[in-house]
């Protein structure tokens, strides 16, 4: 048998009864059916869910680990996400907080191929911050699109990425937006000798994805995006595997609300499955995570500690100017801070009001 | 401009503040920045998320509808979930309650290829209930569930299921489990005449669930199951249109979690993808859905005015013999039931006990 992993459940219960909700999550995640009638030795001693421990962390909250075996799993990624959460993640009153794999779980999968220092290399940038804007409203067309990702790249944005609402639309196919926004780009970089990187958004199925990236590559983009929980963990996985010199940029969209720890889901299993940096709401924005929270995933996102490479945290959603200090002194360097909106605002003085943001973050004094 | 696609989010907010949260998520769901800045005459006409009414349901709930352009969403399932939710399931006190969408998006998605009619017909019960038993636990070679594939067609169960949890594990390979089990359910055929369906659940990325689909095609088997919310909406459907002779049977690991009302998600999304089958948490079961959510659930399945095949309801999750009168009178015959570890626990008796829920179901007086 293969080393067990390991996963910590927040359950709000009676201090009575937890020991029963602990049971029942290691058999609703493992065998799903009584003990009692399991014969077999190998199911009864190796494949049902075994608590490991429970502590109270609040008063009615309590903090359940349970073990399965890692042969239930395999090497899939969405198996993974099934054996760890699937049908428990029926219960309302049940959070996902935290898994252990084991060390050879993690190496197949593999984590960033590229990571923090690969995405600053590819920019120039060996030990500030980055920089990063996104190409909205969509309902653009493609020649809209170009001219914003122009402005950014002439104001010295690192990476210029899609919104994440950009798919392949009628008002801007993916190819069309593709090949204009490479082009502006290329104009930029002869005159001015800013080289900033596209990330096109990917979605579909998998084969479109795929399309969509050879598409991609054949443009001399070296960097896309992905939602893994629209795209399916197991197919954002597989093209990674396939694209070996392709960055993976994660984002969050339908990854918020699953009551899995954001800490676990967006900074520790998008890394593990290879994304090279993660977006995650900032706190203080437009979304409710707390500063802790963010810290944590954050930390998830570099930890040096489990042997991969470590993924770029790329707090946003709501950000300006004048909170990148904050956010450089909170986050350090190890970051990419993403602003949009913000700068949109500022209608025909974008570029200005980019440079401005750029500024901020090149001359940060990092302690 | 084709016809645009309504949702109806439930937020928690104080009166005086609703306005503004509804305005906040028609633009997240949309162009994802602030409306001043926008110049183009389209995406501010057609593209913004529109506030199309705001109703008080509770104290301090409302229900908020906003309209969508169309071409936002294109056709891809994916990028619907992303349009509907996608950053907005990131706020903990929104719940995506209904979404209407326009005809032709309808009959572009397709829905069921098959549905409770030909699943009827597949097994020769025109008019009554169905009966569904799963294979469990995992950990069992597959010679044991096979062994278990044999007790239940010989007890007359209609369709017998892969448990969610088994995948392509070391210990019982998809391949090696397709091949004893549709050996053991051949036997009983020709023995006496039973002629169970099996239904293999598929996992892993679109390519490996596309090689175990061609297997299990191969094998005669017409009827698959599949996690469309670990799968990934777009694949999901993706196997549906390029497998039109098999059904599809739609599992909700993953699904119950992230605020999507489980009526719609399960019951209307899954179907519109193309789920002949819908399996759901019963209320009275090892679940929290309530009888109301599950009535929603079923009669959203089941719903003729849409235009669709409808999708069988399949009420699961800790069910009893002893409970299937009282699920007939509330579903009607409509529906297939699904009993699994409570026949498992009759140990050696597990023939009599499944030929006891086989002969509830088929006595029962349908109203």
């Amino acid at each position: 048998m293969r080393a067990r992993l390991e996963a910590t459940y927040l359950v709000r219960s009676d201090a009575r009864d937890v020991e029963e909700r602990a049971r029942a999550i290691a058999v609703e995640q493992s065998v799903e059916m009584p003990i009692a009638p399991i014969a077999d030795d190998f199911v009864r001693s190796q494949i049902v869910g075994r608590v490991e421990g429970i502590s109270e962390r609040q008063d009615r909250l309590f903090e359940i680990r349970i073990s399965l075996a890692a042969e239930t799993v395999g090497r899939d990624p969405g198996q993974l996400l099934n054996m760890l959460f699937g049908n428990t993640s029926l219960h309302e009153d049940v959070e996902l907080a935290d898994v252990a794999l084991p060390t050879d779980l993690m190496e197949d999968l593999g984590g960033p191929r590229h990571g923090l220092h690969e995405l600053r290399r590819r920019v120039g940038a060996p030990a500030r911050a980055l920089t990063s804007s996104p190409l909205k409203p969509q309902g653009l067309p493609p020649a809209g699109l170009a001219r914003l990702a122009a402005d950014f790249a002439q104001a010295g944005i690192d990476y210029i990425k899609d919104d994440h609402g950009l798919a392949d639309q009628v008002y801007s196919p993916f190819a069309a937006r593709l090949e204009s926004v490479m082009a502006a780009l290329q104009t930029v970089e002869q005159r001015s000798g800013r080289a900033a990187r596209y990330v096109p958004s990917l979605s579909g199925d998998l084969d479109t994805m795929r399309s969509q990236i050879a598409a991609a590559k054949e443009a001399s983009v070296d960097t896309v995006m992905v939602a893994p929980m629209v795209a399916g963990v197991s197919n954002f996985h597989r093209l990674v595997r396939e694209n070996p010199t392709v960055a993976f940029v994660a984002h969050p969209t339908m990854a918020g609300a699953p009551r899995i720890a954001p800490p676990l889901l967006l900074g520790k299993l998008f890394r593990i499955l290879g994304a090279d940096a993660v977006i995650f709401p900032n706190y203080g924005g437009r979304f409710g995570y707390s500063p802790d929270i963010c810290r944590a995933l954050a930390r998830a996102a570099l930890d040096e500690r489990d042997g991969l490479r470590p993924a770029v945290p790329v707090p946003a959603g709501g950000m300006r100017t004048d909170r990148v200090a904050g956010m450089l002194d909170f986050y350090g360097a190890d970051v990419m801070l993403l602003i949009g909106g913000a700068l949109l605002e500022a209608r025909e003085h974008l570029r200005e009001a980019t440079a401005a943001f750029v500024a901020a973050v090149h001359r940060h004094p990092y302690g």
